[in-house]
């Protein structure tokens, strides 16, 4: 085993640093997609490492096509805590992989079943529903041998690694998809229903933020703030969600469209209509806008990323 | 999302120690086994937290009948170098997590698809698929949860975090079941035969006997010797595997007898035979005993378990 601090891919992290600060929210959205996607190719093993197939669908599901919402909140919050961009890159990238990670197995035959995802084959359909459920498996322990070579602290890498695996767990990500399976022509009342998406989708993108601002090992007023803030984008932004399976069509989706429907999943715009969904999402969105005072660091891509979250397309 | 240093369930960690030493390799097992299930009953979700039916289905799969041989590998190193029997207890019970989730994965229909494992149904068929596959997903979380609140320094936690998510990875347990799919009907010679060994089931071995003796911080020289010892009964441990699944019987294995030969898999038995292969793993376990030399602690325990490994008899 190798126990070296490095990545598994065997040559040391880059250290891939964004200076100057870009100026709008454009060029800086732009520089974290850049870092996270060159971090991810260099923390990914290599697609001709042995098993080479395995290797070669990891790197299928997670490179290429992608919004990146979890890393975007990441260093959004670490920004906003002044913590360092390398260690970011790094977070963010493990941040990437359990997602994606949730995304392939949520995908299977026995689960949501589901074709495509970001516009392409999903991985069982690429590959096999085998491959499928490896690529998942590995990806979750590459997740966590990526944090536990963040360039931060041992005691840092601890808190990074405790609040992913908490946020992944069966009281979190993963209780929330078994909820969700258990959900299909069940009658849930909103609590509920906010109750799972808190677990299925909330959790990850609340340890996003969470975890960006770790790596500053801040105060823990500023960490409530953006608790506050974490929690209210993480419900608009399944709120939004639910009102695109509704509204807009697969191509725009790069995934299945109106699936929500065709399954009998209670969702937001199926409980309280498209109006009142939308209303909703607004007010969460000023709730997250309104939690970001006083931060010590640059806060505009926090709010930047509320009004991406809120009036994204797909 | 719970930040202090505490179980998932909630509650504080107990306190189990093993105060005086077991004199014997039998009293010295059971005090293990003992420790490793009040450790697993302890950090496991309780079976009435939400969602009910997956951690009623995590306890399923993870508490009961089962060998135990990854705990006890660990405690077993820990004590040759002097570690303290708590974090042992911690570590020893994330370590059968893991185990448990590989296994319940490996036994799905697109995998292995077995309905028997350790004298039960397997989860997918006690259960159903879906959620076999998130408790072999909450339990790799959870094991990873259950070691950053193992109780030794931070640096320490993240090298057994390290150690177990490298062991767990693409390169280690789930290449190596990556693999052995492949290997069906496959031409492998007997050095591919064993480089998949290594990673499919040698990885997370060498893993339990390492992370036991990272426990105590102890010198470059001791964790050579247990290297060399882990290497050895990691092979002996499969070619052993392969010997029973060609002569015993299901209902002594606990699991389908004979699958190898049926699936068409290569194996130590179908490439040198039934008296080569126990030769060798008598060869192995020999290797295994004189790599205990000159270490600190006890040792005895170290010894029993080549033997228990070499002559069980499931």
């Amino acid at each position: 085993m190798n126990n070296s601090h490095r990545m598994a891919s065997g040559t040391p992290l880059p250290n891939i640093d964004q200076t100057p600060a870009p100026q709008t929210f454009e060029a800086w959205k732009q520089a974290v997609l850049h870092g996270t996607e060159l971090t991810l190719q260099h923390t990914l093993p290599a697609s001709n490492e042995t098993p080479a197939r395995l290797h070669e669908a990891m790197r299928y599901a997670v490179l290429g096509p992608g919004k990146r919402v979890r890393p975007l909140l990441c260093h959004a919050a670490g920004e906003a805590v002044a913590a360092r961009c390398p260690a970011l890159n790094v977070v963010a990238a493990a941040l990437e992989m359990m997602h994606v990670y949730s995304l392939v197995h949520d995908d299977l035959p026995a689960m949501d079943d589901d074709d495509l995802r970001r516009g392409r084959a999903t991985v069982h359909v690429q590959y096999d529903e085998a491959t499928a459920i490896l690529v998942g498996d590995a990806l979750q322990a590459q997740a966590f041998i990526t944090l536990s070579q963040a360039p931060v602290s041992a005691a840092c890498q601890v808190l990074l690694i405790r609040e992913l695996a908490i946020a992944v767990s069966s009281t979190g990500m993963v209780g929330g998809q078994m909820i969700d399976l258990s959900s299909i022509d069940a009658e849930l009342d909103i609590a509920q229903l906010e109750h799972m998406h808190r677990m299925k989708t909330g959790a990850l993108i609340h340890a996003s933020v969470r975890m960006g601002a770790l790596c500053a090992e801040t105060t823990q007023e500023n960490l409530d703030r953006l608790d506050r803030y974490a929690n209210a984008i993480g419900l608009a932004f399944q709120i939004v969600d639910d009102i695109l399976d509704a509204t807009a069509d697969t191509a725009t989706l790069g995934k299945t469209a109106g699936k929500d429907a065709k399954n009998h999943k209670p969702t937001y715009v199926s409980m309280l209509g498209l109006k009142r969904s939308r209303q909703l999402a607004q007010q969460l969105g000023e709730q997250a806008q309104q939690a970001l005072t006083t931060l010590p660091g640059r806060t505009d891509p926090l709010h930047g990323l509320v009004d991406l979250v809120i009036n994204r397309l797909h």
